[in-house]
């Protein structure tokens, strides 16, 4: 199942700034050593590369694949998916399923380019839900969060899921040991929420107390650990204080709160600065623009590449509608990492052990590429 | 109907600080020509008076009545109340119920409250379920938020019901003449979010349509108009900004947005600080310390008198479980005020209205204390 190393295809039709940020994004990836595939109309993208004198691009190595259809933010994304089979987002997640490519990135409609990899690649196997995994650089306490909007409709099975999924994930994004798992819940006793919030609450923690019998298993086919720490419900209040290195909580609330978040800190930096600047003069105000500058940087979520599908059988980083040519750039590049493709592998892995485990299988089910693992 | 406007039950015995924030705020709010009724276990309380010296107030107006026991955080709401009679969040509720108070507070367990009011006072008639509205303080954009924590599982049509109910109080708090009304969602455009928001959007929208029709019926038993535009599915991003003066959702979502965006100000002000101390002298600083004050006072939710549960048959506000002092007299005053004790009569009207436009009947249901309206 281990493919060859390949290019990163871009939906360069999709986000509020494409096709031009989607385009400089790539030139200016491809420029830093990473190979990409612009997917979009022919057209447009040579007028566009033309536009900003980098037509020459073409015969130094950046490819370009025509897909003539876009899919609109208000279009039904499955059936949209269905629909438009030249859509750039659809023949990105093509791309990825045949080979040719070994990762996608789109900024344009979420749900079309959840729909596409779920569609084009599959579900790895046993994964009920693909979750987006999305890094929020809170300060001192980088936060990561799963569902932000694949699943806007969620059971407790696919919020347990999205608890190992986002373990694996943290281990790899933030190289942390034994990720801290929390449920974002509206109190942190036992018992709180809708009952949604209870059952996941006890799948997440019976599952963590199990993670070591599904590592014997994994481990012995040589892949990573699935091992979390259960902290149980973490309120929005500490959310952004650290409570838990990943926070679970279904897909229509990830995508309220990672909005809701940034929203949040863009007002109180506005606030700030227009208190500040009342009896101030002009030199000092920009002496105190420049920390604000520091910290509306290290707050800016597009440093860390952008979101990343989990639980699809292929490479997805799904960049923010809003992205600009250097969010697209380093999306490529999060999504060129060889540990970020690896990830796919690691999620099959895991979720065999899974299977296996609660199951009461004494064997974790042999795949292409991985060894039978032992007997329990 | 109408009762006597009276003095306002606290349930001392509730919040994180209780009983000693409460008993500040109770005697701060008495000396601000509040009547207040101090509801918990005697003993404490007349012990709590004492060690701060002023077990004197109860000869000057301040009244005690004993409840002997309390319900925790962690226990179940509705349970609680039902078997612990002598609750004091359940006096207070009783206390409101019987017409002995005009209104209650609460910083104790949400769900405490909220049940002790459905089962004493009961809902409103034509309400499916009581929703809280929460006042948020964003910068330049105050918002009206409900239902924030009421109730967690919630079908479109309570959704439909928060927008009437969030509307009349914003008219209300914010004195906004015609507020517009946004249900919270994962993207602007009509169709996104899980069923539960398609369906909430239809019927925000049809009844933002038919509003006049109600105001003539309840206009014409002399009571105040229902009146909101609905301007559509609301992002996370863009509530902090004024996308809409009260935005709707589920009391699961609500209290996940309302503790994040605290914590998410908290988080960004306190960032802000460690990076301006870095090479700025202790006058600098001291100078800027007093700015970030300012914008800490202006974002403090308790200014605001805490949030208000809507749909029940009495003035119930529900203090921050961290509420200080200042945080329950503010609490006090709000719930004093006569015209938020009005709102209870307003709702009523507002949902016989509803219930007669919506069911095509020709005549608003009469009841004691409001006249019949004229004929459709």
């Amino acid at each position: 199942m281990t493919r060859e190393y390949g290019p990163v295809a871009l939906d360069a039709m999709g986000g509020d700034k494409a096709p031009q940020a989607a385009i400089e994004g790539a030139v200016a990836a491809h420029r830093q050593g990473c190979r990409v595939l612009l997917v979009g109309d022919e057209g447009v993208l040579t007028e566009e590369l033309r536009r900003i004198g980098e037509a020459s691009i073409l015969d130094d190595g950046l490819e370009l694949v025509h897909a003539p259809e876009v899919i609109g933010m208000a279009e039904n994304p499955a059936g949209a998916i269905r629909a438009k089979r030249g859509a750039s987002v659809s023949v990105c997640a093509e791309l990825v399923a045949s080979g040719r490519c070994s990762g996608m990135v789109s900024a344009g409609s979420t749900g079309a380019a959840v729909a596409a990899a779920v569609l084009k690649m599959g579900r790895i196997k046993g994964v009920e839900r693909p979750g987006i995994a999305t890094f929020i650089p809170f300060p001192n306490h980088p936060v990561v969060l799963i569902d932000s909007g694949a699943s806007p409709e969620c059971k407790a099975s696919h919020l347990g899921q999205f608890g190992v999924m986002g373990a694996l994930f943290a281990r790899h994004a933030l190289k942390i040991a034994e990720p801290r798992v929390g449920l974002l819940n509206i109190g942190e006793e036992v018992g709180k929420g809708a009952s949604l919030h209870k059952d996941a609450h006890a799948l997440l923690a019976a599952r963590a107390g199990r993670l070591e019998e599904i590592d014997e298993l994994i481990g012995s086919a040589g892949e990573e650990s699935t091992f979390y720490r259960f902290v149980g419900n973490v309120e929005g209040y500490h959310m952004p204080m650290g409570a838990a290195d990943v926070v679970v909580t279904d897909g229509f609330t990830g995508n309220v709160v990672l909005k809701l978040a940034e929203g949040t800190a863009r007002a109180v930096i506005y606030e700030l600065l227009a208190v500040l600047s009342e009896g101030r003069d002009s030199r000092a105000m920009e002496e105190l623009a420049k920390d604000f500058a520091e910290v509306k940087r290290r707050l800016n979520p597009d440093g860390a590449g952008g979101a990343y599908l989990l639980g699809v059988e292929g490479n997805c980083v799904i960049a923010h509608g809003a992205a600009d040519a250097r969010a697209i750039q380093y999306a490529i590049e999060f999504a060129s990492d060889p540990e970020a493709a690896g990830l796919v592998e690691i999620m099959r892995s895991a979720f065999r052990g899974l299977k296996a485990v609660e199951e009461g299988g004494s064997r974790v089910a042999t795949s292409a590429g991985a060894t039978a693992g032992a007997g329990a």
